[in-house]
């Protein structure tokens, strides 16, 4: 059944929107976020300048917009991650991993990059990510819940304590050098959390 | 014996350069660090302008040199834990406990004041902070080091990679609600270092 013109054409503004965050994404960590200019997207993108302001404002617009369809993406993987394994067990540790792989590879995507340092800096004052960091949290402090349930979980502290626990200790991955080393902290952050002996 | 002329001199050089630094933050504290000038600075001193003008030359250099009194402060306090235990074990849990509880009360304090989070962000750019960091993880894979020679620690994760997890995971005092849950954090992260049963 061919599509109908309405939905062809939201498939095209998506296309067309998404081609917009991912050139504006690469100019910024290339040349710095400050240097990027309208017009570069534009001709970068292949639209003309005036489509692109149909879309988006300014570049901070495109920038929020982009890294906000990059925290979804990142949920979206978690959730799936998540309802991929069976018993609580497995899905927190298995949320874990993936948690602590999306931190690594993100921040060495931009460490290779020119100007990453700061396209990071300026995206950290983005209102939504103190709100995704809640749904992660709310997420991990669910399947901690469900572990100890199982009796699997330390009981002298709080399921959302150990959840706020996790997230801190995993964003160590930005840092290490290796998946390998990632693998490691992921074991070392989940013995602290198996019943006491 | 009373000080030599030059001694006394220096003494109140420091203790005038003291006072502008405690002034300044709170100021920067209360206000926002943009709306501080360096004639409040000087008028809640109790100095002159010109007088304040010998010290600093702008509000930012106050703030930066405030701020690496405070780091300074802080390593000096975790090395005095640390010295002040005999075993490898009791050092690196004396260490750890000391910094969870530095970060858990700077955080505070910050959020206290009406501008605490303009603060720290501006204070965020400060280049002395990753040679501090470093300080600490040297610190405390050391001592990580001095507990795996005495057969106390982990043997499948290198001493330098579990101080960057110890690091990260008590970073989570910062959000941490009371002295108590960043205790049980401290419990939390030292469970992860034993020896493997």
């Amino acid at each position: 059944m061919p599509r109908l013109w309405s939905e062809t054409i939201d498939a095209h503004r998506r296309e067309v929107r998404d081609a917009i965050l991912d050139t504006t994404a690469r100019l910024a960590a290339e040349h710095g976020v400050l240097s990027v200019t309208m017009s570069q997207i534009a001709e970068r993108t292949g639209i003309g300048r005036a489509t692109l302001y149909k879309y988006f404002p300014d570049v901070e617009a495109i920038l929020f917009a982009w890294h906000e369809r990059q925290i979804a993406s990142h949920l979206e993987l978690l959730a799936q991650v998540r309802d991929q394994a069976d018993d609580a067990g497995t899905r927190l540790e298995a949320v874990l991993k993936a948690y602590a792989m999306i931190h690594h590879q993100r921040v060495r995507h931009h460490q290779h990059k020119h100007h990453g340092a700061e396209l990071a800096s300026f995206l950290h004052q983005d209102k939504h990510i103190a709100a995704a960091q809640q749904q992660v949290h709310s997420m991990i402090s669910e399947l901690l819940t469900a572990v100890a349930d199982a009796g699997d979980l330390r009981d002298d502290v709080p399921p959302h304590e150990l959840a706020t626990y996790c997230l801190h200790a995993l964003d160590a991955a930005s840092t290490l050098p290796s998946k390998a080393a990632v693998g490691r902290l992921v074991t070392v952050v989940l013995t602290a959390l198996r019943p006491r002996p």
